[in-house]
């Protein structure tokens, strides 16, 4: 029995996303350029391995990912590679809404759907002059900064004048800096159970910040060196269960608001609120991503939230193609798919065991 | 058959608590305030979510929770939110020893237990007076300081003047700040198998220190943030093996004296010796708790520690719920219930996979 | 049926390799110096703890060991307990290579395989006049050390003077200092399946530079803590998607260097690089580790990363039992065991419900 097959970009959350839907029963095909090809060839569990040239090659592929009724899940990765533009019109089926991209991708627009979801967002600022004097350190954000590369901070005034001048350009955006520490809320809202999920959470690690502090004061004074907040991975996390309630709310607000204000059809599976906690116990949203974020690598085999929700470790590349499984057990797959809806017959979950079997016979 | 049942207070660690009575065959059952219970209601593996007023009317459930013969599990918030009185006089069944309430609430006799005990402790000054020229920095705390909140630092004698006056009471003590790591054990004391089991380490997530680090010395200088010490999350840690066999006998001390000191019945459950590590290999304790901590909330679905002595994914919360199935099995309840024994039939523990078919039935 | 038997010393990750070797149905055995053996004797999965009265007195027991056909798994700590030489010429069965020690033990020797595999390592430098105006600050590594003592960090040539000077002997090596973030990734490579995985990532958790960052620059400034890197502990990591074909290739090219400049056998088991991360996604080297790292200790109960390879919780401990039983089966023991090559029946794995069936008897 041909078992319905879920590709996505090899990138970002590629090997979880297609081990997650290994592991529900479904072929996985991971799409890349040649060079970065070779990482998904080493997993034995990735079914296919489809080297383009360039991500530009992306859409000649189309018409036989639709022919053979493929299910993309995009991630984080999926703007930055193809495009805006692309991941809108692609008719090929796509897991989640498209109608988000537009209002992710423009900060006032997302500033706009957080504020009508009652999320706090810190104070951003249309020019240096907007800046209070209690209002300081500030960090700059440069247009289509991505993975934290081109931020910077500013203690005064003339600090942030000096680098304005050095950036020689004004695409940015300036927000207070708040002082506490981050958490990065990972949340699943499910259609077919209607609710949302809690599943995961992490802390980005960015160089050079997350070093900084084991720097005595004494050597920064001596070597400047300047902050910088490139993420490189990741690091697990748990909040005070009294302030889950509050995550899950903003969560559930910002869904509501996205039906309300960007499609009536919704706002659907995963997506991370960015924050970070001031010692009032308060969270200040600093971002929102729409899809799957890297973080969520961390709980390939689990994690203490999914643990909560479900018998089995449950990532959030599980949880998609579990979704998945289950609205087409229920005949409601269009509800969870944008573009072309796959046609699939009924199937059942793979074996966990089928790949174990695949490894040890390699031993014998 | 009806299955005996759990509770505990909806806060701070009940949902690994409840799941993991869950996981061990009980029906599980959450006390909350309004507005508070909201957070319960989400996960379908909770019984029972039993809405009050507020905290004060917790009380008034204690004949109904008697006469179904239901089992209190205590957590860091109990004390909190219920009152050390309450805690000593609820007539309901309760695991875990009351005794020690009164040791672990007042700083001093804290510090007797722990000394006596031979834990090394920080200097602790009954004032400002009593601090040599090598023990800066300190860190006071304010009685009835929790989850952090109340504390302040000081690396001087006017520094910490100055910030003595502005807190304007004498509700403190002042202990010196070990600079060094912290690393939370968290211990589990089994009557059932008369041992010490180590379950799992943490270290806490504090808002603002632990983002300190991330801002350079300058923009410090610049912005002077006032280092604070609110426990909002939890990371997960493991310790160098060459130091486990001392967490190990530190436990054990602070277990024997326990029943030297403080009652012939001992000290038994989960309790979490919080520490901080010098370069010298040493730990400092710099405070007990006496029972489940947050920090275990990492664990719910398993941790390295407790793979070692178990070969199911065992959090505090579950290992608690263990310890209660098996003492009841042996007939040995009343060992390890303080208050209302409760009179339970035989029970089978429930499969994990009837949760399973719940999640999966609306699917369908 | 008797089970073959697994060895090794009681410290470093000897938990971890025992509990593995358990799993895979290996009997398991650890050797420690009186006071360091109590450790071990508090896990019933450990079937055997022979304690010695020192490390010297080690090689008394190898024609036992031999006898009873026991299997050594090397650790972090054998060269710093049993010392290089004893290592080298141990007769017993010893898993993985021995040739690398000395390049290993070495840190002109490790250069040059690390150089030669072209795995960018931080400028190293001979004498304080070859550091440049632009290689501030440098680490200083003397000779030995072990588990980050010893090292120091100095921000300019006076300082580094001053430092050399209260030294007082010339036994060490300076290295450029990266500022970036610690990243260590943990590898296994598998003679029977011909292949290299990553199996986990950590960082360490260094007393006191993990503690600095948490106090203000002007505390810092008051009290002059001296930063050490003494390694107490670990956290766990992922690292971002992007950057793991990198990972995986440098392991490559350090494994085929081996074969070229080493040994013709090679160089196979777990090792692991410690790397430093810039803000320009480049990775750094700072040291290899040939044989299991502490920081797989976070992974007992499996890790995101093992998950990818297998379906079963796989800790680095673990795979190298699997691997052993695995070549055991393919006749091909005396690919992966240097010395004496046990002589085992066939054998099945034992049931993982064993260990459980002998932990709830206790309750009964």
């Amino acid at each position: 029995m041909t078992r319905p097959l879920i590709a996505t970009l090899g990138s970002h959350s590629a090997l979880q996303i297609l081990r997650g839907a290994h592991d529900e029963g479904f072929a996985c095909a991971v799409v890349a350029p040649a060079g970065k090809d070779t990482l998904y060839r080493r997993y034995p569990f990735i079914d296919e391995v489809i080297a383009i040239p360039s991500y530009d090659a992306f859409e000649a592929l189309e018409d036989d990912l639709i022919a053979r009724q493929a299910l993309l899940v995009p991630h984080g990765s999926f703007v930055a590679y193809l495009g805006e533009t692309t991941n809108q019109t692609l008719r090929a089926g796509y897991y989640g809404s498209r109608a988000v991209l537009r209002w992710e991708g423009d900060r006032d627009l997302q500033r706009e759907w957080l504020t009508a979801a009652d999320v706090p967002m810190p104070a951003g600022f249309a020019t240096a002059d907007d800046i209070g004097a209690g209002d300081w350190p500030v960090i700059v954000k440069t247009f289509g900064a991505a993975g934290g590369q081109g931020y910077f901070l500013a203690r005064s005034r003339g600090h942030l004048d000096d680098q304005l001048a050095a950036l020689g350009h004004d695409r940015y955006t300036i927000q207070r800096y708040i002082v506490g520490v981050t958490l990065y809320v990972h949340y699943f809202r499910s259609i077919v159970h209607d609710r949302l999920e809690i599943l995961s959470m992490d802390r980005r690690y960015e160089t050079n910040v997350d070093g900084l502090g084991r720097l005595p004061w004494h050597v920064q004074q001596a070597v400047e060196p300047v902050p910088s907040y490139v993420v490189v991975g990741n690091s697990p996390l748990v909040l005070r269960e009294s302030m889950l309630e509050e995550a899950y709310r903003m969560g559930e607000r910002v869904v509501a608001t996205a039906s309300d204000l960007i499609d009536p059809r919704g706002f659907w599976g995963p997506f991370c609120l960015e924050t970070i906690i001031t010692p009032d116990l308060r969270f200040h949203v600093i971002e929102i991503s729409c899809r799957i974020v890297a973080g969520t690598n961390l709980f390939v085999d689990g994690s203490p939230y999914a643990a909560l929700w479900f018998d089995e470790p449950m990532s959030t590349g599980r949880r998609i193609a579990r979704e998945v499984r289950e609205a087409h057990a229920a005949g409601r797959l269009g509800d969870v798919v944008t573009g072309h809806v796959p046609s699939w017959d009924a199937f059942d979950r793979t074996s966990r065991t089928d790949h174990i079997d695949r490894i040890d016979e390699a031993a014998r």
